[in-house]
This record gives structure tokens, sequence and C-alpha cells, in this order.
């Protein structure tokens, strides 16, 4: 009786506000079936870090059009910890959404925004899981539930060149560059 | 003494997490001072809803350049309303900022990345507070603490005109627009 009371009390003071939650939220990091990657959800609500048009590593220009948009997102405990320590944390993924580029619509007369998406990929940092510490993935614009990393030569060895902070563009993304 | 063993029993058996939580998040949606919008804060955790390149109500370019990158945000409580509802509810505010345009750094061989921020604004919706149900504001680069409503000629006329949905440009946004 006693404890009934005592456990009456408490829910009667305390507030408990996960009692009234919906079904958990989709994970906030990378999920692994084996060595495969399974296909991020939710990440709309992840912090932006950058956007751009038209980044191409080719030479010679891809057809005469804008290109691409992209959009990086980077999973939020991650992106709260680079903000405290400047370094990204095991369990880091960045996603990075493409979208065509549509021209100006009323009533805009000039400029370029997102058409459909086209393209959808991720990179995850995980130093027990990679050789490298990261690895990147393709989904096909969403139509792989799981990827496999990508060669270690495809993405890795330009990212480790070029990037300005442990393989990530962080140079590209303002969100992360100019807190 | 029975009401100090209840709560110590309390506080044993449930999880306060909160209790060890940091400080109060910034606001998720729209602060007033009077009649003045406080400059929001923490939005770059918010949900983005496009991103676009140069878009511009001109009928001349302006100079030769790509113009300016627009990020747009919107506050999560009123994401989450919108994906459920199809509508805007009240409270719900926008953020838009503006980029430089900076082209293409290695590795990149071409397109536009953004550079430093030029520019913040915002829309608020609250149909108790404002005759059109809309209000935008802008905080001259993040200069301006507060900002009172621009007149209502200034945005909401076309808005109304040639936004999709409820004066929001919701045909330029694919997180809302390609659910």
């Amino acid at each position: 009786m006693r404890l009934v009371l005592t456990i009456s009390l408490a829910m009667a003071v305390i507030p408990l506000p996960w009692l009234d939650e919906a079904p958990p939220p989709p994970a906030t990091g990378p999920v692994f079936t084996g060595a495969a990657l399974v296909r991020p959800e939710g990440y709309h609500t992840w912090p932006l870090v950058g956007a751009s048009l038209g980044l191409s590593y080719a030479e010679t220009p891809q057809g005469s059009g804008p290109g691409a948009f992209h959009r990086v997102y980077v999973n939020p405990s991650s992106y709260e910890a680079y903000g405290r320590t400047g370094t990204f944390p095991d369990g880091t993924m960045f996603i990075l959404e493409l979208y065509a580029a549509h021209e100006k619509t009323a009533p805009a007369k000039g400029g370029f925004f997102e058409g459909p998406r086209v393209g959808l990929e991720a990179s995850v940092k995980d130093t027990r899981r990679f050789k490298s510490g990261w690895a990147y993935f393709g989904f096909e614009n969403g139509a792989r539930a799981t990827a496999t990393a990508f060669p270690e030569g495809r993405c890795h060895s330009c990212h480790v060149d070029h990037a300005a902070r442990d393989s990530v563009f962080v140079q590209f993304y303002p969100t992360l560059r100019d807190p």
C-alpha cells in the first residue's frame, strides 16, 4: 500500500513526457546490417551544413547546365559534438542529397531552385570499422535499402587530400566553418 | 520525513534526464518584444525546406554574377504540423539566410558553394497579430537584435499572388513539396 501511494505521488508531481510520446523517431546516426549501411531516414530534420550548385570533380564541364544542387546534412549528436570539441566522433554520418537545378519560375525572374531529388549518398566515420576512418555509400537516389561502402580509392583519397578537417569539406560548409 | 522518503524513492526509480541538461535551448518559434520580432537563434538545427541560387524578383539581372544562395528553414513544430495536416499553424516561422556564392575551389573544378552569410530575414504566421496572417522581417544580416515588420505591400502581395500554399513558396521547397 505504501509503495502504491509512493508511486502515485511520484507520478502526480513529476512530469513524465515520454509516456505521451509517439513511437521512437528514426535513428539519428548510422545503422549497419552486417557490412551494409541502412538507408537513412528522417535526416530532413538534421542540421544542414552546406548547400552548393554544380560542384564537380570533372575537369571538363558536364553538359551546359548549371549542374545539380547538393545539400549536406550531419547527424545531430555529431553536430553538437563538433561544435563543442572541433572533432567528429565515431558515428558521425553526413548525408548528401542531390537535386536537379530548375530555372526561374514566377515570381522569380532568374536563378535556380531545387527540382526533383536525383541522388542520395552518405559518409560515415567509424575508426574501428573502416581502415581509413571514413567510408562512403550510395543509395541510388533512395532505390537501395542498404549499401556497401565504395572502394577506398573512389572517394577517400580525394577527401584526405583536399578536405579542410578530418576528411570533411568543412571549407564548403558555413554551418561548420563559420560558427 | 515521509515526504522526504517519498521524493527520494521517486528520484531513485524514475530517470530525470532534464536535471542533467544544459540551459534550455533557444526558442523554436517566434518571440516578440512588443511589435518587434526578436532575432532568431539556433535555427541551424531547424529543418531546411529549400535551397536556391540567384532567385531574384528583379526584371533585369543584377550584375553578372550568379546571385546569392538562399537557405529557407522552418521551425520544427510547424514542420511537423504541416506534414501531418497540410497547413501552417499560427506561430510558424520561416528563416531566410542569404550566402554569397563563391566559385569552385579545389578539388571542385566548377560550380558554386556558400561563402559568407550576407542576409538574415524571417516570416511569421500569426492570424491574430497580422491582418494578412503573415508578416516579414529583416535583421540586416544579424546586425539587428529585433525587427519590426516590413510594410504590408513590400512582401505579402507577391507571396499571396504567387506562392503555392498559404503565402508560402512551397513550389520551391522540396522538403515540403515532395514529402
